[in-house]
């Protein structure tokens, strides 16, 4: 279509999102491939070049806002680049869980669910009651 | 109203907050929909599109400035996001507390006051005095 | 006085500091309300809304310098904002007494002492020699 | 050759990397020195002042975009400044591991898999099942 | 000498390091007053108000470009404004002793040392053995 309107937005290989205030800078692909039905990449799920939907606002570098938490979307967006479930020992499991039902990454929540049992049982363990 | 004045200001559905010098982006309806009555929610509730009260200065970006503690306000952010209370285990519960008195996000603070206890008495087994 | 010199700078209500690097947004109130004779409320206590002293040089956003460790910083601003002494987990208390005794906020002093006591004797007793 | 193509970067001693969002500086020698044949070092690789390949595209400020972890990234970069692997304690090191993986830089590998094994066993006597 | 050449740069009373990529401000006098004969104190020493040496390149903002670890940088530019080691719990001593090493600050590597041995035997007797 020769005519441009509003909804529709050449795409581009690289993307910024500003989650919450923090920008994250990945690709299309990283986004599309692990999980295309999700909630994320039908936001940048495209047809002829032109995004099918309008992904949501942007700030006035032209990152695509989202209204979450940046730390707990970090191990989201690692494990669409690579597969694996890696969490730092601080971060919350459960907050990660928050962000993976969010954005529809299915497959990241048995993971999310077995490390949020192990850091339970752990926990009281810890406590060394002998 | 037709003639604008500096107390009205047109509502945007996107806001930027400076808490302490960082920068959190959210939008309006996460602010007022979990806590309407809230200090927080007050300072953005509006009225024939046009906000009630004058929210506070904004910074050379546009953000809001608020006084306070940036680390302690991010739970509260996600709290209002989706309405779970959700700590890393660095995070002294303590300094969230604060910021939800100041926020008047008055559902939090019994959560909060039992992350408190679980920390204290957590702490003190910890020493493993068998 | 009409004919303002460049000792003279106009008081403003919010106030930018940059501390070692990071930015800082404060008031004017917040610094000067707790310890009206610390160092620091010194630096920007006014007299017919004219700063008494130059507080410092100021970076190219405005903001004023000061040669100091931002992490440690953190858990003063919040001391100023609400009087409680309030440590993450990982910071280690005997950082936030050096910038205490540096920007001379005394009443923080014992409280500081009290926590740097307390982590000594919990990390020798976490060793769980029984 | 005169005639520059877009192909044909002049080389620059300092380059500066946008790893998923955060910039890195570092020096064109610490990328080839350490792991000449590492899939970084080849990015970077040059012929009479130009690069060899187009290393991939760049910010508005110029940084170089990779589509990876910018935490797990970190002491990948250091260890190609002096060689040695050092972890922070909250560091995962299976997150380090993935990085070192796909950049290319095989002898942090053995090193990354002794202290996954190491983790893996303190975590569970941490449980002080006596 | 009055024509000003370019390895002649008028001496600031402030400077800005770019260390790896992270911005850290501080003043000539922390670096050169506590170990005056350190590489960093001789980056920075002058002659009649010009530098000795030109330090080495800046970046856009004017910071000084220091192809380092910005994480451990930092705790030894807190050594140089107060003169005691201080790092946090979850820090790896061993990633600031190979900073100061390449920094020259001598005087705190027996310091670190000493944290090391320490670290290295709490986390032995943590596995709680008994």
């Amino acid at each position: 279509s020769q005519s441009s309107t509003d909804s529709e937005r050449v795409v581009s290989d690289w993307i910024t999102l500003n989650v919450g205030g923090r920008h994250f800078t990945t690709s299309r692909g990283t986004i599309l491939a692990k999980e295309p039905l999700s909630m994320l990449a039908r936001m940048f799920a495209e047809d002829n070049n032109v995004y099918l939907m309008n992904p949501s606002a942007t700030d006035s570098t032209g990152a695509y806002l989202i209204d979450r938490s940046p730390d707990y979307f970090e191990p989201i967006l690692n494990y669409l680049r690579h597969g694996d479930v890696i969490l730092d020992k601080h971060i919350n499991p459960k907050g990660v869980l928050e962000e993976a039902v969010f954005y529809g990454i299915d497959s990241m929540i048995p993971h999310l669910n077995q490390l949020i049992e192990e850091s339970t049982s752990a926990s009281s363990s810890n406590h060394c009651l002998t």
